[in-house]
């Protein structure tokens, strides 16, 4: 796969990605929403950028099953939507302070708090000003996302038994799968290792990262053929890839939050070790480690106050010892089944753009 | 209105607590979530006990209008599972301890969390974990609802179309009403009382509950003519009631909030006091204070560490400049009011349980 072909697919990507934005910024300008703080905050993280990858491939989805990718727009924006709630919520929990470069959410009302003298706030109440607007944010985008596929019966004329089912999967399915992801990654970080297992784990990475993507094919495609048949071939094949494509991507951003670059990524690279997040790398290190190199990764995972020099010890550690080889190995063997997987799709512009895309899911940067 | 009529109604409304209780079981029986704490969660509350307020005017609402009751019932669970999750969030945002006599969720999650020892935290590091599971119980317990109404039509055949309304108006139009009201309510108590009028309190109240009870309604109305006319006379009735009893609940629960029995509440009184609320009882009493029992009440609003006797001394105040009185009376013009808009809906059992219902939500001690 060529830089040109992903510069196209870049071009593609960001053409889908204004189009949904102005959207979401048009439906968002009709909400009655006080304060004025809540009404912003929406929209923030739409504001900082982002890739948009989910939307993006529902509609490369809609389009190589043929159908049109301006009726399934109101699903690409409410992807887009779910998944920012997910981050909002998921900032709080990881006690993240950056997202996409900027301030997550909650940090950013936090200051904002602290600046409005009229509210009079010690520090920990501001604190949690910013948490709580975060909470009630993110719960207000979750009611927008799904608000937004019933715009697909009301405005674009999808038969409603499909859109039914779509906030069916989406709220229900999705959303369990998403939420015990989350939370066992949450539990998981806490316990050690020897406590989990491989399976366990992919499991968790699934959880967090393929559902949603799984959806996005799924989504597009049930619209593109205005079916509610979950078995019809394409619908099959365009969900199995962006599954396998989606724990791809959530592999190589284990990668990255190792050995990414802290400026393309927009995020500090480590917090995953301070915090001690179980995944597939460092797993597999601790596989092939003798004890004393076990004792030293033991001693950074999850551990806050780690010096710099100590974590690149470790970092190379875990390098020499085959965590990262290893789960690029596993993405790799995941993109190459989600390829297989679309060969009943006809050819296509879409089906170039998707194969594109899933090859850009474990050789992007950021 | 006798304890005869109230005793049958809340047996009718016991008979159908049971009823949704058991749907909303079977249900979550069937989600697969994990870590076990988070599926215990999400039926914690409803564990607890709870009078299903909202279920039952909406079944009541739904036979009055000539529709099955047992149609609804997904609707009925859905919008008992939709008020939990705020209720869950808020007691985050509120830091309340106590929900329906017992610890809160957060709480519940701390405690749980400190005894766990694998876990080995300190006692932030649980306090934190009791939020995390709490803002992911709220996130499942939202999605289940909007996912129950969907049941509507897959297992009960109502149109698909009113389905699709119900989803909209919920997690839309209340859902946005209702995330501002709480947002205010937690501004409010900040702000100083000078910077606010009544009508913005009102708003406030109404966002917090009035929309909520209005969508109750308006759903079982809808279901019961399975129409997605809005305007539908009997539509327009039934909501304009529920809506107007909404807003006299609010203000009766500010008034139990101040004078209420903490026995028969199962959460503590005066909290609301403590936190610095603005309801129309303290909005009221200030109006006619003189200027030292001005600045009394002003040194007990939002003073956490007011004494026992002070707060005695607060509330009798308080009721000596009318507070009480006044937001009891426009309680009942809200009743009145409500009962009016009922006329046009024909006599039958369903139409006098409302009724019932009504004087019910403003004669209530808990």
């Amino acid at each position: 796969m060529g830089t040109e072909q992903f510069e196209r697919l870049k071009s593609e990507l960001a053409e889908r990605a204004i189009k949904v934005r102005k959207y979401i910024f048009s439906k968002v300008d009709g909400i009655h929403l006080e304060p004025a703080d809540l009404r912003t905050a929406v929209t923030d993280y739409l504001r900082y950028g982002g890739k948009m990858l989910r939307p993006g491939v529902l509609l490369f989805s809609c389009g190589a099953v043929g159908g049109n990718e301006e009726t399934a727009l109101p699903a690409a924006a409410a992807i887009e939507l779910f998944h920012t709630w997910t981050l909002v919520h998921d900032d709080i929990i990881d006690q993240d302070e950056k997202r996409r470069g900027q301030d997550a959410l909650h940090h950013r009302y936090y200051k904002k708090a602290c600046q409005n003298l009229d509210l009079n706030l010690t520090d920990e109440q501001a604190r949690h000003y910013g948490q709580s607007i975060s909470i009630l944010t993110g719960d207000t985008q979750h009611g927008l996302a799904i608000s937004l596929l019933t715009e697909l019966f009301f405005a674009n004329g999808v038969d409603p038994k499909v859109v039914l089912l779509l906030i069916r999967e989406l709220d229900y399915t999705v959303l369990n799968t998403l939420v015990s992801g989350e939370t066992l990654d949450v539990l998981y970080s806490r316990l050690p290792i020897e406590k989990l297992t491989e399976a366990q784990i992919k499991a968790m990475l699934w959880g967090k990262t393929g559902a949603l993507y799984e959806f996005a094919g799924r989504a597009g495609a049930l619209i593109g053929l205005n079916t509610a048949d979950l078995h019809h071939p394409y619908v099959q094949a365009i969900s199995s890839f962006t599954s396998k494509c989606g724990l791809a991507f959530q592999l190589l951003d284990d990668i990255l939050g190792i050995i990414g670059d802290e400026k393309k990524l927009g995020k500090p690279v480590g917090s995953d070790i301070r915090e001690g997040k179980k995944t597939i790398i460092v797993f597999q290190a601790l596989k092939h480690a003798n004890q004393q190199q076990r004792k030293k990764l033991l001693n950074g995972l999850g551990n806050n106050f780690i010096s710099s020099s100590d974590y690149t010890e470790i970092v190379e550690l875990i390098q020499e010892l085959g965590g990262i080889e290893f789960t690029k190995n596993i993405a790799h063997t995941y993109l190459t089944e989600a390829l297989e997987a679309l060969t009943i799709i006809p050819q296509s512009k879409f089906k170039d753009l998707l194969e594109t895309w899933a090859h850009y899911m474990i050789n992007r940067e950021s």
